[in-house]
């Protein structure tokens, strides 16, 4: 018997219709599947009901997910799939396997010749950038900068100067409560020239994205409840001559290209990026 | 006078239906705007057709944004939409500001006060990070490595390192005419455990998505045409112990944290990235 394939479904960010973020296709492969793993079991199912999923919930199978999945239960995931059905993985919110579980499920599956499916939604990751301005040539999404304030000045110093070599921007998340934090220490410790862009409840009605340089941030009016909802920050900095491992300039006196390579391409990374 | 919002559009990484990758109301969004920056004329316009758009071509307005994009090309845009009308941003596939053109522009209207809007739709790279089961809580799009056998060598090796140290998955393009070659030096000078991920026209009928340790890559069979396909190649190595800035150990001393932030969380890559 054929294996069934491993299916990874963006949700949505926030509470708006699906309509602004799930392709017609996606949601009609989500209602042939019956069987999924989740990591949280209450939003997968209001998820799925908002898709109108044609099958009742408790003729469904869940397994869990999170980032505290043990082996076995991995397994039980890996057995319902060479029993030839197929699994579609929900996190939270976002992409599963980005930033959110789902790649250890999917290494296990390419390493067990277990086919995979990715389909097409809203990433919280995807649309910062995109929101920013900052370079999107090269990025870096790091996860969570460190707590203790001593530690953080120094991680911070440290993607500063890697994103001033690289002209690499840097893509950090933080709890909420600690936004207020996060930024006055960003604002503190990263250069005045540094651009730094705060994004705030991607998707939703009151979704907020301010991009300015660090020095002119003083000026921004923040949010009142800046603390109580979800916030990506990203940052680049002013980029020095020096570029990490002669990169650039190696490939700038590349001749003969093909004009066309994919969805991504070569472009503002080989020069200084200069906006303006 | 209200300014015009520039409005970033995904477009299509394969020839699928719009089903497969646009969500309605983005659609509906699209056909709400007649000037357009393009990256590339023909294909925009053909994007434009496919989406079913009531306006025929000859009454839209087209502005160049390509990576060759002129300071007078851009104040041509920033004029349009300072006489409020929205300009839709339009790249040759996937997400503009990302490895596309845009961010010179968006960054341009954060500086004016001209209103920003993103919509959801496919990005070869988000995609590539699902399928790739590599760590999706830390990883890097780097773009193009250098040609320079040499220098490509010194680079592999320095993100290689830097993938081990900070448990990054390091992704990278290449011109498809170089294929072959890349993974050829991929598989050469890469460690035996270090994964690699090679995706290759994502989200077309011929798709085609392996993952492997480097030691298990030769019996890996490429596509007979590997030679003229778009094709991604992302690497995760084998972590060390000591992570970038103590970063890791800091943060995993944390306690009290709120248990919800975003469509991204933490989650692996506080641990050792150990998906068996």
């Amino acid at each position: 018997m054929a294996n069934g394939t491993l299916v990874l479904i963006p949700t949505p960010l926030s509470g708006q219709p699906l309509a602004f973020s799930h392709p017609p296709e996606v949601l009609s492969r989500i209602h042939k599947i019956t069987d999924f793993a989740v990591e949280k079991l209450q939003q997968a199912v209001h998820f799925l009901v908002k898709t109108g999923h044609p099958v009742p919930e408790y003729k469904m199978g869940f397994h869990p997910l999170d980032k505290h999945v043990t082996g076995e239960q991995l397994q039980d995931i890996l057995a319902v799939l060479q029993q030839g059905r197929d699994v579609g993985v929900l996190s939270e919110a976002g992409c599963p396997g980005i930033a959110d579980p789902g790649a250890r499920l999917v290494w296990l599956c390419h390493s067990r010749n277990i086919p995979v499916e990715a389909l097409v939604g809203p990433s919280a990751i995807t649309l910062s950038v995109m929101y920013s301005g900052l370079n999107g040539q090269q990025f870096a999404f790091n996860g969570y900068l460190p707590v203790d304030s001593h530690r953080r000045e120094q991680t911070l110093k440290t993607f500063e100067g890697r994103s001033a070599n690289d002209e690499q921007t840097q893509i950090f998340i933080e709890a909420p409560f600690r936004n207020r934090e996060l930024l006055g220490a960003m604002l503190e410790l990263l250069q005045p020239e540094t651009r730094l862009c705060v994004c705030w409840n991607l998707m939703a009605d009151d979704q907020w994205v301010v991009t300015r340089e660090v020095q002119d941030w003083a000026s921004a009016s923040l949010p009142e409840n800046f603390e109580n909802k979800p916030a990506m920050f990203l940052f680049l900095a002013t980029p020095r001559q020096k570029a990490v491992s002669g990169k650039k300039s190696a490939r700038s006196k590349s001749t003969g290209r093909g004009s066309r390579t994919t969805g991504t391409k070569k472009g503002l990374h080989r020069k200084r990026y200069n906006p303006d």
